[in-house]
């Protein structure tokens, strides 16, 4: 049995929680936040606190708050010597106090309180100091039945730069689509089982394999009418060439 | 019983010969392909032909090829006054020659016909000159399964742009995931689970509320480390830059 401390009722704080309360061997021993916790999010038999120097005796203690907020949460910490991880994916672990031994856990997932998720589906990235607290951080991850990966701080930053990418992008792109549709008074369920099969089609083919359409195709009769289309629009204009080139930069086609 | 000729061994023309094929209240009578059709995809009791004058008697005739094809296989049909219709996102059906009544079946999805899709997952946009030939094109979407959308000409190609920035636009983010974090050495197996998060996340709530991340917080911070990170990239760098101020825009938050 592992006992956890959890600082922090964001999105990660809330996820963890509750995915450590469900877990069979591991053992969520206090809660922490700056403020009350909300009524909605509160677990039964967990005992909560918002005093810092309150933090009882624990395994693991996991600061899942907002960046900025990493290093005063860890500088309060009183105690010495114990494991103290953050969950971001841009800091550094040599941003929490030396005086505890530093590590790692960042879920790799688009996160909220508002709808708990299935750790199946939460890629951890590990990272500590010490092969023990490795270990312990990978023994954690799998009680919580998430897939694995250590991953140092140059790799981490770089897979929460291609996050954004993936998820912050992809979803302006539909964002784009859904503003382009409405104005012509359709549906937006029209587009909704594409966006799936786009991110299912990646799961088994690699994003090259599974690119399709004008920019790979060079077919510049269709992008000509797609650029007509968005004459009256030059930001979204602009952000069709500049992925149109983008695509024919990968496939070795010829640029716009 | 609706009897259908398909022409063209494309990638829709496979999968909607095997769909027909496989309803019950469909007859897929004839398939036409200027070339012989690959054995693969041959299906048992269906008669082929590479003859364009020998097309055989039949309710519905929908031709599945390339834009630039359609006019010319159009005009090259003997008969007239029959249902002609085509599968193009970005075609008028007055594309098709005026001898024959002009419609149109166009499949909303990514379609291989490496993979061949259930219809249940294909949204079928419909179009035709007269009503009764609408309501047997629904009634044929109706018998493969597919939710089916009546959509006029304009609507339809602002369906197809919007399909390029779901489908192929998005696909390129996860490319670009992918060069990024292979760099690294890092598996792309990490970042599968965001890629279908993002896509189920937009199933129930719109773009515009499921939109995350540094962009939509104004978090300067991250964005100049993503940035940072992208210095010997600038097409990268530009594409960064060029989505978050298209984020920042929808969201009404100050540009870059």
């Amino acid at each position: 049995m592992i006992s956890i401390v959890v600082l922090g009722a964001g999105n990660i704080g809330v996820n963890l929680c509750h995915a450590i309360n469900s877990s069979k061997n591991l053992k969520l021993v206090q809660w922490y936040n700056r403020s009350p916790i909300k009524p909605d999010y509160i677990l039964k038999k967990v005992s909560t606190t918002n005093d810092i120097s309150k933090l009882v005796n624990a395994d693991l203690y996991i600061i899942a708050v907002s960046d900025k907020a990493i290093k005063t949460i860890s500088n309060s910490i009183k105690f010495s010597n114990r494991l103290v991880v953050h969950t971001s994916g841009c800091l550094s672990m040599h941003e929490l106090n030396k005086k505890n031994r530093p590590g790692v856990l960042y879920p790799l997932q688009t996160i909220s309180k508002e709808n708990l998720i299935d750790f199946v589906k939460v890629p951890m990235c590990i990272e500590a100091g010490l092969d023990l607290d490795k270990k312990k951080l990978k023994k954690v991850a799998y009680e919580l039945l998430s897939p694995t990966f250590f991953v140092d701080c140059e790799q981490r930053k770089k897979l929460h730069l291609s996050a954004v990418f993936i998820n912050n992008f992809s979803n302006q792109m539909f964002r784009i689509a859904h503003e382009l549709t409405d104005k012509k008074n359709l549906n937006f369920e029209i587009l909704k089982p594409l966006i799936l099969e786009t991110a299912i089609k990646v799961q088994k083919m690699t994003p090259y394999n599974a690119q399709t359409g004008p920019a790979v195709r060079g077919d510049k009769k269709t992008i000509k009418k797609h650029l007509n289309l968005l004459c009256d629009q030059p930001e979204l204009k602009k952000i069709y060439e500049i992925i149109t080139n983008s695509i024919q930069s990968t496939h070795d086609k010829r640029k716009l």
